[in-house]
C-alpha cells in the first residue's frame, strides 16, 4: 500500500481532533511550534495540513493570533421550500432578521422579467440581515410587487419569515420555488454586513417562489461560505 | 417612485446589452472613457456599475487590457442524480476528463465515515479534471473500495462518466446520493487546475452515492464558481 504523504496523516488527526471535540469550536489551536514539537515534523508540512483544513473551513486564522477552530456549519435541507427561520427552528438554532431597508423601486431586467412584469415597473425591495445563532448569516434581498411589499413592510419581520406571513396571515397558497445556486466572491457591502473578509466565498441563491403556481417573491440570497451548506438527496430517477 | 441610481441604470442597461448578445461572450468591453462620454456620467459611478456585474460574474477583467464578457453559465439539474457528462450532453455541451492522478491509499477519517470503513483501510482515489466545451470546469476527487477502484481504472474514463461505467458496464443500480452543497476559496492546486485565480469562490459538492441503498462512490466536486450553477425546483410540500 502506497505510503499516505506526512502532512496528509497530521491533517487527518487534526481533523478527528475537531470533529470529535477534543479541539473544540472556537478554541485557539496549538502554535506551529507546538505542532511541529508534538509531531517531530517541519514547519512546512504543518502549514500544508493546517492550510489544507483552512480551506475547508475547519479552522481559521486571525493576523497575529494563530489558527482557530471553526463551528460546525449550519445547514438547510434543500428537499422542501422552507424560510430559514422556519428550516432553522427545529435544530436548536436561534434566528433573527434585522430588516437593512424596505424601498419602492423600479423592476431592472432580471425582477422584471422574473415577477412577470414590464421593464421599470415599480416594486418593492426588502432586504434583511439574518442571523444564526446571533452571528449574521445571509443577506437577503426580496422583490415583491408593490401592493403586497407595503403590506409586507408593516409586519414584524426581525422574527418571522415572510413565507410563513405570507401563507398563514395573508392565506397564500406556496406551490414551489425555482432556485438557482452558485458561489461567487463577497463584495465591500456583502462582507460588510456578513463581518467576512472582502472577496470571502459565499454561496448566491436565486429563488423565485410561487403561489398558486404564479410568481410572488423573487429574493437574491447570500450566505456565507464559511458558515453554512446546503443539504438533499438525490435520487438516481 | 423613488429614483433609480445612476450607476443602477447603467449596470442594467448593461446587463440587458450582454444577455441579448449585443455583447457577446468574449468580446471586449467598451473602455470607461468610452463608457462615461456614451452615458455621461463619471468614472465612478461607470467603475459601480461595472463592479456590481464583475461580482454576478457577468464580465471579468484581465489586468491591463480591460474588461470583457463573461461566457454564460452552465447548469445541471439537481432534481435528478446524473453524472456530468451526462447531464450535460443534452444541452450540446462537449466534456472530456483529464485523469490526474488514480491510487491506491489509506481513507481517512471522513473517507472512512461515509464508504462504512474503518480508519486507515484501503480505498481507491481517482482525480479527474472535467473540461466543458475544452476549458476546465472541475476538480472530481472520487474514493471507491480498492477492488471497485482498480477495476475503473481501467476504463475509459476520459470520455465516460463513472455513474454510466457502474450501471452498464458493472450492472451496479445507483439508487441515490446524498449531496452536501457549499462555497469555499479554491487552494493553489485547484486554481492551478481550474485556471482561475487562487482564493476565486468554487462550489464545493460532498457526493456520497448509494447502488442498492449501500455507499459506493463518496466524491468531492470543486466547480468554478464563475462557470458552473446548480438549479432545481423545490416544492413547498
Amino acid at each position: 500500500m502506497p505510503s499516505v504523504p506526512m502532512h496528509s496523516q497530521i491533517r487527518e488527526i487534526v481533523r478527528r481532533r475537531i470533529l470529535d471535540g477534543t479541539y473544540a469550536p472556537h478554541s485557539q489551536m496549538p502554535s506551529e511550534a507546538q505542532m511541529m514539537e508534538a509531531f517531530k515534523v517541519s514547519r512546512i508540512t504543518i502549514r500544508q495540513a493546517l492550510g489544507d483544513l483552512q480551506k475547508e473551513g475547519l479552522i481559521f486564522k486571525v493576523a497575529g493570533k494563530g489558527s482557530f477552530v471553526a463551528k460546525p456549519k449550519a445547514f438547510q435541507s434543500l428537499s422542501k421550500l422552507q424560510g430559514f427561520g422556519e428550516a432553522m427552528a427545529p435544530a436548536g438554532y436561534e434566528t433573527f432578521n434585522q430588516v437593512l431597508s424596505m424601498r419602492r423601486t423600479s423592476a431592472g431586467e432580471l425582477v422584471a422579467k422574473r415577477l412577470q412584469l414590464s421593464l421599470g415597473s415599480p416594486v418593492y425591495e426588502i432586504k434583511r440581515l439574518r442571523y444564526l445563532n446571533r452571528e449574521p448569516i445571509s443577506v437577503d434581498v426580496s422583490y415583491f410587487d408593490v401592493a403586497l411589499g407595503e403590506r409586507l413592510a408593516q409586519e414584524d419581520l426581525a422574527t418571522r419569515d415572510i413565507f410563513l406571513i405570507l401563507e398563514n396571515d395573508y392565506g397564500m397558497h406556496l406551490t414551489h420555488a425555482d432556485v438557482q445556486i452558485e458561489a461567487i466572491s463577497a463584495d465591500e457591502s456583502l462582507s460588510r454586513h456578513l463581518r467576512t473578509a472582502e472577496s470571502s466565498p459565499l454561496l448566491r441563491i436565486e429563488r423565485l417562489t410561487h403561489a398558486d403556481d404564479r410568481p410572488v417573491d423573487f429574493e437574491f440570497l447570500y450566505y456565507r461560505g464559511d458558515a453554512f451548506q446546503y443539504r438533499l438527496r438525490i435520487d438516481r430517477c
